[in-house]
């Protein structure tokens, strides 16, 4: 329609009435011509938008709605936390004293328990302080164990095993301010996290991050690891891109390692491809489902 | 506008060229009309607003507004904390015991430390429990008490005077929520911590309030209370009523109040409407400025 309207547009005169469609509007061939009150430009009635009280309308609810936008961001700055002061700023302090010398009224402080598989991370974990209350009002499972006197709540030290300083920081900044920096991996630590944890605003904004980022390159590893962490969007929608391109598919080396890691994941792949062959096939002709 | 078009639209073939105002359209004679995709109905070029290609970029940008609403919308829900608990609901926890066994993480309490003017608050002030670390990211002032050192953060009770239980309890919820619940005296309650707190988005949010409750009535006790209590808003918002009725201002019983209680605020309105009066006559005639 788009491409339709620029070409009248810049070629008012030519051939008009001999469009095979042939609109409700029977008044084109008198070529009437109006002016946007947007974009300036003539169009004719096979163009036309709105009336102009309906554009104002438009205008109007678009202003408001920028509003709603505008106090939505002030409501979000006030209620966002300072990001916990970062210990390893800290780190002579913290070596010669308790974490209650943080000044963030921290009391409790969560710890990664266990190196990176390049054991590349901290080799001392530098602990990182947090607050009860905050951790408990955004986690259902930290709730539970802080509530509960399990080891956690009595210690005030909560161990996060498998993940590197760098991830714990930003999960727990992003329970504070519901922002975070995302690459494709820290994404998906965070994402493993939020799962774990049950954060699921944190989990939806991973998963979103990480459809932005997919191609038919990284589908494949970005279906088995949705899989794995049960991320139902993040999972449609490679899937989806790895049916478009089955051709391809059994050609790729992690295709390969799929089928020896986990065969399941790629019968799941053919039967989904299945389903929608048939469902695309009744639907072009309905007779097939008989 | 908008008459002029539903006019228009009803009856379309009216008087058409004998308008005084006569447009950039030449065409109009002819009577060209199109359908509006909104409204459905038909216009003339007088009354034209866009062309299709612009109604539909508008049209996405409203989705993608509305999106974005939704997505800042879950963004407040999850930064935003439970309401503290009741301590009405816990009173003989409460009495029998210390404020750590609210089920909060509670590290603080606050109390209203004063009855009301007509002496039918609560008799024995309930503390409100709360946390450090979210009444210091809120409020520079209780950052400042908390973080100091101050006798308050010593002995982890605050106390507020000239406040209602009522209104402490809102206002410790708006910390946690930013949200509250308005009636006219609650919102001026609640201003009034908000300056004393300096916690700018309650101040605004009362202030948007009581400016929507603005009525001729009670302008100039508005008037009054902006003035005392620093709310700029309000004030202008007031200020502008009572000066578009500046022939009723001194029959009212509020007025002669405040020339015996404060004379020099209504001065000041006096000021107002004269140096208003002298920019008007000067946007009339700007030969009257010399």
């Amino acid at each position: 329609m788009r491409r339709h309207h620029r070409r009248r547009s810049s070629t008012p005169s030519v051939d008009f009435g001999e469009d095979e469609e042939d609109d409700e509007e029977e008044e084109t061939s008198s070529e009437a011509r109006m002016k946007c009150v947007s974009c300036k430009e003539d169009y004719s009635s096979r163009d036309a938008g709105t009336c102009r009280e309906c554009y104002e309308e438009a205008s109007e609810t678009e202003e408001e709605l920028k509003r709603e936008i505008e106090d939505l961001k002030s409501k979000v700055n006030f209620l966002r936390f300072w990001a916990p002061p970062d210990p390893l700023h800290h780190l002579h302090h913290q070596r010669s004293s308790s974490t209650n010398t943080v000044p963030f009224f921290s009391d409790v402080v969560l710890v990664a328990s266990h190196d990176d598989e390049n054991g590349k991370s901290t080799p001392h974990p530098v602990p990182v302080p947090a607050n009860r209350a905050v951790l408990a009002s955004r986690s259902p499972v930290f709730r539970a164990m802080l509530e509960n006197e399990m080891e956690e709540s009595l210690s005030g030290t909560i161990k996060i095993s498998d993940v590197s300083y760098d991830a714990l920081r930003a999960f727990v900044t992003y329970l504070y301010t519901a922002d975070a920096c995302l690459d494709e991996l820290m994404a998906c630590d965070l994402l493993v996290l939020a799962e774990k944890y049950q954060v699921k605003h944190l989990k939806t904004y991973c998963e979103k991050f990480l459809i932005s980022k997919l191609n038919w390159e990284n589908s494949l590893p970005n279906y088995a690891f949705a899989h794995q962490h049960n991320a139902k969007n993040l999972l449609d929608a490679a899937l989806s891109l790895i049916m478009e391109n089955m051709d391809k598919l059994s050609k790729r080396e992690e295709y390969k390692e799929l089928v020896e890691k986990d065969p399941r994941l790629v019968v799941e792949i053919y039967e989904a491809y299945l389903s929608k062959q048939v469902n695309t096939a009744v639907h072009k002709d309905p007779a097939a489902k008989a």
